[in-house]
């Protein structure tokens, strides 16, 4: 007698059932659709990699959270993200990668974390970089909202917007006022949405900062309005850093570029509230907000960095990249009902023969397939009832039963498995019917 | 300045340039497709399982190999093969499931073997797998060749073979020579094709065999000719034993099945050479060669088992299935040479502008990829000379340049790159020939 392990996940590790998996698989499919269309590449990291190369950077909360240990004398690690990955990889294989590089990566990556409601240790992230060699155009910055944009609409989004904001913008703004790390009050500001405006105000008095500053800084983060309303707020804005002008002249090009790629209107707006992170991106930043459900917070998010991998290679590689993280996404948009209608059907037909109909009946799955139509076939002993539950469980829109009686008539009978209707076709029929509901 | 960390990956992890990607992505994406459009539904387990659960089997090479570690208080393992994650699975979730199981798998597994060439500590399995609930038809174990049959083909491949056996037949001849257990003879036979016939006598010999029992498997093992003739060489044999026989006819539903199923005669074959390992399958085994490259061995085998998951459940759930070792294969065909024409461009078309075109440049990407062209646009700054260059590193096929005088007359430069013949068209005369050419 076998001794039964009892059988499970570790937790804070997502496992989908079959049909759940087909709708994960599906959105899987749409981004990276999306980010082959506009001729990124694919790479494929190892998961596992060295410890000193993904831990180059060090320390911070990551390196508490990441899986990391010895196979005999070699200290290894699974990744925690793919831009750590695509650093090395850039720097690794420089001399056989043309630049720009544009790369996209759909990948698992594992962060043990403090286990929680809709966080995994182990989910994929959809990246797309564009590696400049030395220098990378604004372009590539403008681009990327027309590929935030497609990857939603195909995702079936209509409602969102690409908030998009310039670190220069950040940085020239807050030194006018004498801060020159900003660092603390972005954490503060990045909290206006859950605290409200006059808590943030409190938070940044005690910061130490004079009333005409944090006045300043609620006019700043309160600027809105159309696109040009918000440009001509920042130029009349009293800020004489060079930096802000280059980053308003930047932000600029970037919604003038985007527009020019027939990204619309209501889709992306500047924000001088976001900011992403705090010390990795140096000019645009997005943050992509689902219009109806802002809770979620970002589902795809990124920005503009100067270098790319200073720690393996002295090139200069600057970059701008986004982010989806799939596996929360995928959780959140479920847990809100909003997939419920992606769920269908692996087979367009199953086939239901009986003992003495074999032969018929795998000639007619030969015929169905070789039609391009993705037929199934129920080959267990059982009643026919026992059949039919099993087609009602695959969700199939359709059944074919071949009888003794079908055959001698030279027709099937077809089972709509939605409404219980039957009618009896001949096999030419049967593949024009088919044929015919799969390209519906 | 920071200190460099040399970039690198670990030994016997396979990392390659995305041109090489994109090939190993399309053969990935071939093998799914034939997965799903024979109805197997999609599932994806973490990488990481519970060290326990994992190694609930135990013993063997396996442990060995396996990258185990501690995190916290929990051991933790990464998974070695795809078919203990489908136990584990189908156990766990055996109440959600509907029976037969029809998934498919496409994932990566971890050992850590000792480092050879073509070996991979990280590789991709592609699975498919029909589990049955306390039991499952022969018509699955007849269905498997066609998927493999339809998945080489379109990976491109004519000559391959099918090898077929049953372990009832093997387990009643050898039982009817004496031998009860064939371990030790199966894998002296499994080195025929390396030591040849006498080496093979040899050490059957010194297995402590009789000349008689020697010379019988000599013949059993030599048995070949049309399917017919092997199965006649078969019953033609004195082997009472009543398992021999139900192999036999086990073996011979599966011919008649994978035939009616549209399977060519030249691309299954029974053969009683072939066993597949030594104590998992229970009934048919296949493996596939490459006709013209029979030392890559078998690319995609698999077989028969009565029970998956007897260490996770008490449920009886016998299978059928097949592997194909995705990276191993890509790693052989690539080192043959086979897959030089599987090379080819992400991109359609790559516009070149003009600091001076911009604005018309940017409308004609919005347009061509309006009309699903996959259409790139160099937005650095440079010499046309370089910016030909990056479109023939990327081997772009075609090239749009967008000068001041392309914009006056209304008409841009087509240029094809591998031939340098260029051509003016209207911005629509451009799409429709772009179209037609995506179509070939």
């Amino acid at each position: 007698m076998t001794d039964i392990v009892q059988p499970s996940t570790l937790p804070g590790f997502m496992e989908l059932l079959p049909e759940d998996q087909r709708v994960f698989n599906r959105m899987k499919d749409i981004i990276r659709k999306n980010y082959e269309e506009k001729g990124f590449l694919p790479i494929d990291t190892p998961v596992l990699e060295k410890q000193e190369v993904l831990l180059a950077k060090g320390g911070g909360e990551t390196e508490k959270q990441i899986y990391a240990f010895k196979k005999g004398n070699t200290d290894l690690a699974m990744r925690f993200d793919l831009t750590v990955p695509l650093a090395r990889y850039v720097a690794q294989h420089y001399s056989d990668l043309s630049f720009p590089f544009r790369r996209y990566h759909i990948g698992k990556v594992y962060r043990g974390e403090r286990a929680q409601k809709g966080r995994f240790r182990e989910f994929y992230q959809c990246d797309i970089d564009i590696i400049g060699n030395g220098k990378l155009s604004l372009f590539n910055d403008g681009e990327i909202p027309s590929i935030i944009e497609s990857t939603f609409m195909d995702l079936g989004f209509s409602d969102f917007t690409i908030h998009i904001n310039n670190r220069k913008i950040l940085n020239g703004f807050y030194r006018s006022l004498g801060i020159d790390d900003s660092t603390e009050v972005l954490r503060i500001v990045d909290k206006l949405d859950k605290i409200g405006l006059e808590a943030v105000k409190e938070e940044l008095q005690a910061l130490g900062l004079s009333d005409a500053s944090v006045s300043a800084i609620a006019d700043f983060i309160a600027i809105d309005g159309t696109t040009q309303e918000v440009f001509e707020a920042l130029r009349a804005l009293p800020v004489e850093e060079a930096e802000f002008s280059e980053g308003v002249a930047e932000l600029e090009a970037v919604f003038d570029i985007a527009y020019a790629l027939g990204v619309k209107k209501e889709h992306i707006k500047p924000d001088m509230k976001i900011a992403r992170g705090l010390d990795y991106y140096t000019g645009t930043v997005y943050e992509t907000i689902l219009d109806k459900y802002p809770s979620i917070g970002s589902v795809c998010s990124g920005g503009r960095y100067d270098n790319l991998a200073a720690h393996y290679t002295k090139q200069s590689l600057p970059g701008v990249g986004i982010s989806i993280g799939l596996s929360r996404l995928y959780y959140q948009l479920n847990e809100a009902g909003l997939l419920d209608d992606f769920t269908d059907s692996a087979l367009d037909v199953l086939i239901l023969p009986f003992e003495e109909t074999k032969r018929e009946s795998l000639a007619l799955l030969k015929t169905l397939r070789d039609a391009g139509i993705c037929a199934g076939y129920y080959g267990e002993s059982g009643k026919m009832g026992k059949k039919f539950k099993y087609a009602d469980q695959l969700r199939v829109p359709y059944c074919i039963v071949v009888g003794l009686s079908e055959i001698e008539s030279g027709a099937v009978t077809l089972r709509d498995m939605e409404n219980g209707k039957e009618e009896r076709l001949s096999p030419d029929a049967l593949v024009e019917y088919l044929r015919d509901k799969k390209r519906d």
